[in-house]
C-alpha cells in the first residue's frame, strides 16, 4: 500500500487517537498482529526501538550491581498458589500446559505471568547466611497474561520484559533496593525516551499481588491519559515466607529475607509514540532513534546525481566517528527510486529526527538543507560544518522534546477540589488530576465506577496540603494523582 | 559447601565424563536444575558466557544484514500442521496450551519448538513482489522440545537461542544464505570460542524436518564425542508453498520464495564446558570469558595488605582503558576473607585464563606472579608492564586453547575402512571416524543400531576417494563422519 501511494495517510491524532496509534504501529511498520490472540508480532523497526531503552537500562542494571540470570518459562501449578494473594491476583490470566511430550501432564504448568513464584522456591537452596546477601538478580524474558482486550505494545497477552528480583537481609536495604530499580525506570523514560514521568506510590487497590507496597512511574500520554512506565515492588517477607526461606544472620539468628521485583516492558515502546507523535506519525527522541538522520538524494538528471552521490560520499569520510549521546551517528542515505516527497513522508511516519536534503545546487553552493521532525524547521547548514554540528543538534532536540512532553503535562495537570469539578475537567480536558482522597478503598471505587479514572499514585514530591475527600468528604493530607489511564 | 572446604572437589574428568559435566555446571554455579522437570536455571556465571557469544553472534548476524524481530511463543496448532514432515519431526516433542484466561481454547497452542510455521503464514502479508526480497530476519527467543533424557545446557525442554529465518527470489541466493548463517556459527565456535568446527551436510535421517537439506558444524568434546554447534536450513520452497507464500518477480511471474533458516543455541555453553575444561573444571577462552584475569592478594598482616592494596589501586589506573580483543580488559580483584589456596581453587573452576598473585615481597620487587590456567605455568612480570602485556597474553591463551583443541581433534580422528575396524576403533578409542558409506538410509540406520554412532556429517572438504560402504559394501565416492554424539 505505502509503496503505490505518494503519502501513506494515517488517522489524525486529534480527531481518534487510538485509530491514529493503530495506524502508525501498523503503516510504520513497528508491529503487526499475529495468528494467535492477543499476541504480537514485532517488526525489525519496533524491535531496534525496544533494543535502544533494552540495552540501556541493562546497563543501569548492571552499573547497580544485578547479574541477568534466566529462569524457566514453567511455573508449576502448586509453586504459583503457594503465596495467596499473588496467586489470586494471577489466577484469571494465566495459560496453562496441560500436554507435553505425547502425554498429559500429571501436574499443569503456568506459563509465567511473573516470576516471584519460581525464584522464590529456588533461591531457598542458594540463599543460606547473611553472606548470599544481597542476592542481585534480573531476567529478560516472555511472560503471559491472557488479557481479555489487546492493543499492540500496550496490552498483550504475551509481551517481553526485565524482571529484577533481589532478597536482602534488612528491611531498610530492600526498600532502598526498591528505590533503585524506580529510578532506572525514571532515568530511562526521561533521560532516553524524553518522556518525564511522576514518582509515587500505588494506593492498595493498585498494588502488585503479593507485595506489601507498589512504587510506579506514570507518564502523561498525548491525548493526556496516564500510563505507567515501571513498577517497582517491595515484597516484605511474604515469598520467603511461604517458600521458607531462611538464612543466617550475623546475630546468630535464622530470619527470613526480604524480596523487591521490578519491571519494565515492551510497552513502553508504544509509551515513546504516544508520548511524542504527531499528525504525521512518529517523533523518536534521537537517544531511542533507530536511524537520526536520514539523507534524502534530490536530482533530476545524471548529472545532479553524480554531484549529490560525491558529496554524500564526503559526508560519509566526515560522518565516520561521530559521537553522539547515544552512541555512534545513525544515520542512512535514501537512495530508493522513489519521490523525494514520497521519502519525506516514508521517515515523517518513521520518527526520524532530522531529514537532510541535498540537491545539486546545495552541493554547488557546500551546503545541504537539515529538517527537524518535530515542527519541519529548515536550516541550511555548511556540509563541512555537519559531522561537528550533528551531535549538539540531536541533543538540542532531545532536550527540547522532553520540555514539550513536561510542558504538555503541566498544562494539562489540574488541580481540582470537588467531585463535581473532577467529573467536569475529566471529560472536558482530562489529564492529570490532582485532588484529595480520604485513602479509603471504597471512594477510591466509587470514584472508578462513576468516572473511568484511577489512583495513578501517591506522588513522592506532593506537599501536605490539607483537603478533605472528594467522596465522602473525610480528611485528606495531601493530593494524589488520578487519570483515565491505558 | 564450596564456602566450607578448602577445596571444591569435582569428579575426575578422566573417569567419569559426565559426572564431571555436572559437578562443574552446578559447582561452577553456571545452572541449576529447576522444580519443572528437563526446565533449566542459568546462574549468573552461565548466563555472562552465554551473553558474551550471543553478542558476538548478534553482531555477525546485524553485520551481515539481518534485522532482529520478535514473533510470538504460541503456535495454533493448524499452522504447525500445515507443512506435514515438520509436524511429524516435532509432534511427539510439543508442550501444548489447552487452557487459559480461565477456559478451555477452542484450539490448542503450541509452544513454538521453532519458528517456522508462524512466520511462513505471516509473511504472506509482507512478500508482495520481488522489491520485498530478500527478507531477513532474525529471532532472539525461548523454545521449547519436551525431551525425555536432559542434561543442563546440552539437551532441555526449554532452551534460549537464536533463530534466523530468511526468504529470497532464487535458489541460488537462498543458498548462499544457508552459508552465510554456516559461517557465523564457524566463527563465533572457532574465532569466540576457540572450538575447531568441521563443516558439512547432514545425511538425509539427520536433515531438519520440512528442510530441503541441512548443513552443519560439528565439534569435538574433551572426551572424544561429537557435538553439533550450529545448523542451517535450505527449506526450499516447502514452507512458502504450504503457507501459500508467492511474489511476483522482476518477470511478471508469481512465485514462492526459497527459505533458510538457521540456530545457536545455549547448548554451546555446554560444549564450551566440554571442549576445554580439565579435572580442576572450566578452562574458558578469554574472548567468552566473564573475568579475564583475577587478581589473589598475598598477605599475613595489616602492613602486607597495605602493600598490597596499594600496588592494585596502582594497577586499576593502569588498566584503566586497556583494551582485548573481546572489549575492555576484564578483571576483578578477590579480597574475599579466604586462604590464598581456596581462591585458586574457586577461579580455577571457573576456568579464568590468568590468576595474579600479588604479595608484599612481589610489591617490593616491583613485580606479580601470572599464573596461566590451561598448564598453571607462572611467570613473573613487572608491574609496570602488566597492561601493556595482557592483551597479547591473553590473545596468545586464546589461539592457544584453539590450537590444543585442534591437536586433540587430529590426534582423534580416524580413518577406517571396515565394518570391523569401525567398530574396534570406536569402542577403543572414540573420537570422529571417517569411513565410506554408500549413501543409503538402511546402512546409516543399522551402524547407529549396531553402534550408538551417526553419520555427522558429509564434510564439505573431503576429498573425492572411491572405497567401499562399511555394511553392504556398495561403493563409496568419499568418507563420511561418525561419531557418538551429544
Amino acid at each position: 500500500m505505502a509503496k503505490d501511494g505518494f503519502v501513506t495517510s494515517i488517522a489524525r491524532q486529534s480527531e481518534d487517537f487510538p485509530g491514529w496509534y493503530n495506524d502508525v504501529v501498523l503503516k510504520a511498520e513497528l508491529a503487526d498482529y499475529s495468528p494467535v490472540r492477543g499476541c504480537m508480532i514485532i517488526r525489525p523497526y519496533g524491535y531496534a526501538i525496544w533494543e535502544s531503552m533494552r540495552d540501556e537500562l541493562d546497563r543501569y542494571i548492571k552499573r547497580t550491581g544485578h547479574s541477568n540470570v534466566y529462569f524457566p518459562l514453567f511455573v508449576p501449578r502448586s509453586l504459583l498458589e503457594k503465596e495467596a494473594e499473588h496467586v489470586e491476583g494471577f489466577n484469571p490470566q494465566v495459560a496453562w500446559v496441560t500436554h507435553a511430550g505425547g502425554e498429559e501432564l500429571a501436574e499443569w504448568l503456568a506459563i509465567r505471568p511473573t516470576s516471584e513464584a519460581i525464584i522464590a522456591e529456588v533461591v531457598k537452596g542458594w540463599i543460606q547466611s547473611y553472606r548470599d546477601l544481597p542476592l542481585l538478580m534480573n531476567l529478560w524474558n516472555n511472560v503471559v497474561r491472557w488479557e481479555l482486550r489487546t492493543r499492540l505494545f500496550l496490552r498483550t497477552a504475551e509481551f517481553l520484559w526485565q524482571e529484577a528480583h533481589t532478597f536482602h537481609a534488612t528491611e531498610q536495604e530492600a526498600a532502598d533496593e526498591v528505590a533503585l530499580g524506580l529510578e532506572g525506570y525514571r532515568s530511562v523514560a526521561e533521560d532516553w525516551l524524553a518522556i518525564p514521568v511522576i514518582r509515587g506510590r500505588k494506593s492498595r487497590a493498585e498494588t502488585f499481588p503479593g507485595a506489601v507496597y507498589t512504587d510506579a512511574v506514570e507518564a502523561m500520554m498525548r491525548d493526556r491519559r496516564a500510563l505507567q512506565a515501571g513498577t517497582s515492588h517491595m515484597l516484605g517477607q511474604n515469598f520467603a515466607r511461604s517458600a521458607g526461606i531462611e538464612f543466617l544472620d550475623r546475630d546468630n539468628l535464622r530470619k527470613n529475607p526480604y524480596g523487591t521485583s521490578w519491571g519494565f516492558s515492551t510497552r513502553m515502546v508504544g509509551a515513546t509514540i504516544m508520548a511524542h507523535g504527531d499528525d504525521a506519525g512518529l517523533v523518536l527522541p534521537p537517544n531511542v532513534a533507530p536511524h537520526q538522520v536520514v539523507v534524502v538524494p534530490i536530482f533530476r538528471d545524471d548529472e545532479g546525481r553524480a554531484a549529490v552521490a560525491g558529496a554524500i560520499e564526503r559526508l560519509e569520510g566526515a560522518f565516520a566517528g561521530v559521537q553522539t549521546a547515544s552512541g555512534p551517528l545513525r544515520w542512512k542515505v535514501d537512495w530508493r527510486e522513489e519521490s523525494p516527497g514520497f521519502k519525506y513522508n516514508h521517515w515523517e511516519l518513521r520518527g526520524v529526527p532530522y531529514r537532510l536534503e541535498i540537491g545539486p545546487r546545495d552541493v554547488a553552493a557546500g551546503q545541504a538543507v537539515l529538517v527537524r521532525r518535530s515542527d519541519r524547521a529548515k536550516e541550511a547548514l555548511p556540509l563541512d560544518a555537519l559531522a561537528a554540528e550533528l551531535p549538539g543538534h540531536l541533543a538540542a532536540y532531545q532536550a527540547g522534546l522532553f520540555q514539550r512532553a513536561l510542558d504538555f503535562r503541566a498544562a494539562n495537570t489540574h488541580h481540582v477540589d470537588t467531585y463535581a469539578d473532577f467529573k467536569h475537567v475529566l471529560d472536558e480536558d482530562g489529564g492529570f488530576l490532582m485532588a484529595p482522597w480520604c485513602g479509603g478503598d471504597e471512594c477510591e471505587k466509587e470514584i472508578n465506577a462513576d468516572t473511568g479514572a484511577t489512583i495513578r499514585l501517591v506522588p513522592f514530591d506532593s506537599p501536605d496540603e490539607a483537603g478533605t475527600c472528594l467522596v465522602d468528604g473525610r480528611p485528606s493530607e495531601r493530593r494524589v494523582l488520578f487519570a483515565r489511564a491505558y
